[in-house]
């Protein structure tokens, strides 16, 4: 199943079924463009992992952590599906990441990596949207990754069934594609995440790990349409607005 | 008026007053040894500063940084008054770190410093209880300083016409004066502070920034019994355990 957030016309938000021709909820059946898409889940909080692909370090000219590199981002970073998104101005380089992001189903705390997808909910697009001019003279990204509408995630949570091991990850600019991975190629997985965020961090239900971006990261520019599609989940849209 | 959230007898949460002699709340009195104090706000994010009093930088070897340095903490790293926090296991270094927590009044972004107590709602004591065997090894101090139970605070919230410009900040283990510091003594005062987080991130009601740590911090051992004051507010008492 792909679960929707979203405000129906009344402005009552309601968590339904997208279906490829429409959203159902309570036995009522909406056109999409006739509802407001909401982020997935109400994160507390994202665990982010950087360098998490092997290809994207290198276009970085950094090594490959021996353990998962971890940031946060707010509730303040969301954005959804449809969104245009105001970026920090006076910039230089603004970046796409896209990620598949994990949303967490129930409070959870030192969870072994064998039992990890017992507290998966499910899957979504993500794009860690970053401030490089900043980041890289931070010791925290916090001006660099936790600026507003820095996350937009969704359109829908897909069950884990949806989505399989070596999943395709792909971001479009304008129609042009400039991401390609594979949920495969991540240098920790799904469960080795969980395990080790969870040594440290009580994960909450709606909770999300941003799992890391594969090479062809770039900057946007003002205008910019931005798809990110991950495989069994379905293809986030969002517009970029620099002022 | 000192502002305390407390869990009443019947399991009820509430907002009320602290009084040396009594906690107040719909005409009815609490002796403070009957209900159970929370911390004083609930925070989306808690925003900290680094290296925010010259000396303090200067006992890690540190510079005072030329713009404030941000990082993060999630609510899952809260603790209360009169709580006993348990932290990570098998580490060298958990350290202690007194601050001044401002916590904030209402929605804001782009908040110049001249305009900056308007969303001061008050100040409370906070501990940034620090990982240092991790921090020292992260790029992002999530390990680091975001584990649960790093951010104890309260009792109470103050307002803000309580807390002189250069209130003390003193912490004391088992009894023993650890940290003396004052408020003026930091190198970004609380307007500039919220100036420039509120340059990229929207702060919400109840959102907590940590404002930085005089000199004298050093290590936590299991059953220390941790004391902040902060002049105006009061003293935040907790406990701690290591497995």
């Amino acid at each position: 199943m792909h679960h929707v957030r979203f405000r129906d016309p009344a402005g009552a938000v309601r968590t339904g079924e997208w279906h490829d021709d429409a959203i159902t909820f309570g036995g009522e059946h909406y056109a999409h463009e006739d509802v407001e898409i909401l982020p997935p889940s109400e994160p507390s909080k994202i665990v982010c992992i950087g360098r998490n692909y092997a290809d994207h370090a290198a276009e970085h000219g950094a090594d490959v952590p021996d353990r998962p590199m971890l940031f946060l981002k707010g509730p303040n970073t969301l954005a959804g599906h449809g969104d245009t998104v105001t970026l920090p101005s006076g910039k230089d380089r603004l970046d796409w990441e896209a990620e598949i992001g994990v949303v967490i189903s129930e409070q959870c705390r030192n969870v072994a990596a064998e039992d990890a997808m017992d507290v998966v909910a499910g899957f979504t697009c993500f794009n860690d949207i970053s401030n490089r001019d900043d980041q890289r003279e931070e010791q925290n990204w916090v001006r660099g990754k936790a600026f507003d509408g820095s996350a937009p995630m969704g359109p829908v949570l897909a069950d884990p069934e949806h989505v399989p091991e070596d999943a395709r990850v792909t971001l479009r600019v304008n129609g042009e594609t400039k991401q390609d991975g594979s949920r495969d190629q991540m240098v920790f997985n799904v469960p080795t995440l969980i395990e080790e965020i969870t040594t440290y961090l009580t994960l909450e239900p709606g909770d999300v790990i941003a799992t890391g971006t594969p090479e062809g990261v770039g900057p946007l520019s003002d205008g910019d349409h931005v798809e990110v599609e991950v495989e069994g989940v379905g293809t986030l849209e969002h517009s970029v607005r620099i002022p």
